[in-house]
């Protein structure tokens, strides 16, 4: 059995990690840290704990080696921590955006603040499997993906790779329930204000943008508009997608090369029905799952390519990311403790 | 026009009244306050007045004489305040728990602390129309009633008023939206605890059950067993009553008793279908209305009859109901101003 | 007063016509026709006309003339009836999309079928009147807009007709509510299934693609990429829009521009803050109202400007805004019966 | 590996049985009905099973022997095809209601006809294994329970069964979500009509009436005042219950009734806490697991009792108790198959 540390295990990516890790069949969670609430058990924060596991959260001061240490804690932490952590266990998966910037530079430019620990960057591998299986398989350090970036990058990363877009130009509008915000209390996710609201609440200058420039610089890098939406919803992500192809590629030239991709995925499904209510991608139906479902729609006046990719924020988008990379890591099978096909109806 | 300021006027009580108060064809608001939105327009807090209308929220201190004051404050601030702001209106009408028990010992025993200024209990009037229009058409100190009581009351005094139950014991289920509980973000009330949520915040123990007791013990005091579960949803009150009637009361009989009560009424209607899909009263369709919607049905099996009453908590259980008592104690229509008759669908 | 007649009233724009009109002060509804609930009252199928109107639903065939006629009828309808409609009312406004296209050759391109009356579509004018007001207010006959094109066209128009925009590109993503599918159930709509959806209904091949282009077609037409997601909510829509602004224009250039076209229109709202949570348009709290708010965000990293636009789809996509030009047409004030300023929270 | 069919399995109940079933470690699910979807793959209509499973519905007609048969079909057929099921399956588990009562006398008393197999209701155990797990684990036929009435019987058993309440009186206000309607669209579950509402649907009368009564009656039967409102929520029940105990019975009796008879259940859990937001049952957080969470309140005003019971409707409230109860009666692990612990925060 691996032996695992979550650290910052009260937040809701840390609970998601415990949640898939205390029925992992080959984990064993050792420890689970939180300071506010160091001593009471996991479930007192996390209630779908309850009559499941007697952990208890402890402070990060009392962290004691182990196999793997999955870091959730705030952006800006696990850079100041990273020198310190790096010693206790062999391998480390940051969920945090601390290390998903290969370049330095794109750290102030994109968060506002040069990084504490720049030499990492290089060390961490960006750890979306369908991406970069092989360099996981193979790394002590990696680090999560953003939410709508993951979303953005699974649901283009196939043209790119083809190279059959027209132009390198993206239009990305991702929409996204309230976890995503964190467990911290504000006006702004007071329910009477939250609910039931379509909140631009970043038209432009989203962070996830630089994770998609990055991870879909084949060849060039593209020119990545991007604009986030707050939705009703806890968990979920849309992202909807517009990129142009090139002349002369049709739908089923679309379809090879989605299938070559993800033909043998485990964790993304190509959704494309013709009939049916759930003709594409729903992120309401992948609560609680690692899916990422991709589903594209040519457009029958011009060479438009309407691209769509459905997540959960707190699985595919964070901690089920973060174990099935571990898995990989880790020598496991690469589906273990991500099981769950999701709820209908929900 | 009648010069009319709200004491509080950044909490959602008190923006209802200011939505309610700024169309209301013979008012003037001529002033708001809010100590920490102090300077700033008033749709700063409230979306709805953009280029509706260009109040400022002034502090308290600022407060100048006018015809009718709206205290809108936290419990526990009126009681405290009313000596001060007494002088300032020839009407004073509270929309907090401060004035709304007659026995000042009830206050310790619902609401854990003394009353601060006990003279004044018996110088307010209730101010449910329905129940006391004579005398709040003479008032100068009108208090509001809490929503779940509110909705309570008008569903069940008839049955008490006249005299056709079979045992002095009500049991109330009360279900409400989030906008009940304020406009303070804390964890209980974050969108992912929140959202969705059936929460049983006062199986017992709740407040309004005084009010309830209080406004039904005509002749001798019910016992009332009351129960308050919040819901998903903003804005909204269900009361589902049970109490057992006399042997030989018919439906025919229930008709008569409402019809006599409420037939007249402008804000209570009395919701009970054969067909279609809003057979009983329905909360969601009251948002923004004055109406209190009450329906009954007899059950077939014995003698208890189940009473619903729905209402909007922040008009009908709030602001709403404050403004047609004060139309009442000014003279004015009792439906000026809360002309607005719901949203279908919604 | 004006007599009106509502053809179709049993729908949601229907319903939400008759609300409206019911409470215009210059009006008096004289029928409102529903073939399925003919001889029933209003409220057995609008619940919120309960004891608020005595009036019942006829058949069209008991149509009596009167001064203006509203149509609310399914696609497909108004064009087969137009010509025997026309003869029983001084002016008509027809709410369906029977007549908002100029072109007779945009029928079967976006809609499927050759137009039953193409020899009205010229005398029809297009009804929203920030953009043909002086038309409007001489017109006998006029259409009414395709909800999510009157949110992308209001949000882009100033751009457009003050020619700074870059590219002749538009990128449209339209988010909406269930009530703008129509009042028949289906499984697509049944409450388990459509419940917290995001749902890309239309990625492509929207209809009201076609509106957006004819209106925007202020020298050029423009190329329009236009997508459509149906998310939680009943009412409400938000068009994220995207386009890209010549060099040289600031942001104090755009807010010139949107003052110039909106700052004196009573139902435009340009929503653009630093502060506070409702810092761009949110559909939630114009729920009710006929107002269309528009905020814009320039990209710190290009030429891209976003536009976002959200409105209530029965309101300002529909009834309202066909309210409004009916004022406009029959010299009533133009904000007559529309004064509703919309709930917070909500 | 156990052999099993679902018959009925495109609807909710059906579906959530292939859910569990299909991941079930010692089952094969061999065939799933359907008539309408016969040929199709499962996940055209459920689509949490694409790319995890390739089992197309098949007709009831081509049913083949096999160990156990769920059948999910709407109340009224199984009690019409039990006769010819019978000899297909060595053990069948049957979720509709035709089997639920033990007095055929009730079947024209609550569901409005006489029963069409009535030798068989003796034969049929009451598959609640916290009530009848030694009689299960013996059994071949075995009937779930209703949903609501699963929630009230787990909720109530312990006073009744340890003779602690004071009056033989129980009062029960049930929510629950749209997924207990089951998967036929009508006006009455169309989006925008049953989208937030709160709506009293069997104020009285409720059918699960019925089995309170049954299950509750240890020594005499109580008489069970129910009313059931349908909430906004997809999955998801909550019952309100109120009860009197006996003069003397503190809290530490209650915990101790309650903990000698659930302390040792793997899916039932006591939720009464003094701190945090998930002090009582809350159906959201049970949403896919087979949990029946149970709290309760001792009113400090008399002898009331609230108990609170939260489950999910699909889950504990069907599919779930019923491969909960085919494991026993087939020997396998009491808790195989259910393990899901349910999501937070969803």
């Amino acid at each position: 059995m691996l032996t695992v540390g979550i650290v910052g295990a009260s937040g809701y990516t840390g609970g998601e990690a415990l949640r898939i890790l205390l029925r992992h069949p080959g984990v064993e969670v050792v420890q689970a840290t939180s300071e506010s609430n160091a001593g009471h058990f996991v479930h007192t924060i996390h209630p779908n704990f309850r009559k499941q596991s007697q952990l208890k959260f402890t402070s990060i001061n009392e962290l004691k080696p182990c196999e793997v240490l999955f870091l959730c804690l705030p952006h800006g932490s696990a850079m100041r921590l990273i020198g310190q952590l790096e010693g206790l266990a062999e391998r480390i998966v940051d969920l945090s955006a601390d290390f998903r910037l290969r370049n330095p530079a794109d750290y102030p430019a994109w968060y506002g603040h040069p990084h504490e620990a720049p030499e990492y960057l290089e060390r961490f591998v960006y750890g979306i499997p369908e991406l970069h299986r092989k360099a996981i398989s193979q790394a002590r350090l990696i680090t999560g993906a953003g939410c709508l970036a993951t979303a953005s990058i699974l649901g283009l990363m196939p043209l790119f790779k083809h190279d059959i877009v027209a132009r390198r130009e993206i239009f990305i509008e991702a929409k996204v329930g309230s976890s995503a915000a964190g467990d911290t209390p504000h006006l702004s996710t007071h329910h009477p204000e939250r609910s039931g609201s379509v909140r631009s609440f970043q038209p432009t200058g989203h962070r996830h943008t630089a994770e998609v420039v990055q991870e879909l610089s084949i060849g060039q890098p593209p020119t990545v508009h991007f604009s986030a939406t707050a939705i009703e919803a806890v968990r979920g992500v849309l992202a909807t997608c517009q990129v142009f192809v090139k002349e002369g590629v049709e739908e089923k030239d679309l379809w090879k090369v989605y299938r070559s991709e993800y033909g043998d995925e485990p964790f993304v499904r190509i959704v494309k029905e013709r009939q049916g209510i759930y003709r594409y991608p729903e992120p309401k139906i992948l609560a609680g799952t690692n899916f990422c479902d991709i589903g594209f729609e040519r457009d029958a006046r011009g060479a438009r390519l309407v691209v769509m990719a459905a997540l959960d924020n707190l699985v595919k988008g964070a901690a089920g990311n973060g174990v099935q990379a571990m898995n990989l890591a880790c020598g496991l099978p690469e589906t273990a403790g991500l099981e769950f096909p999701g709820l209908h109806p929900i």
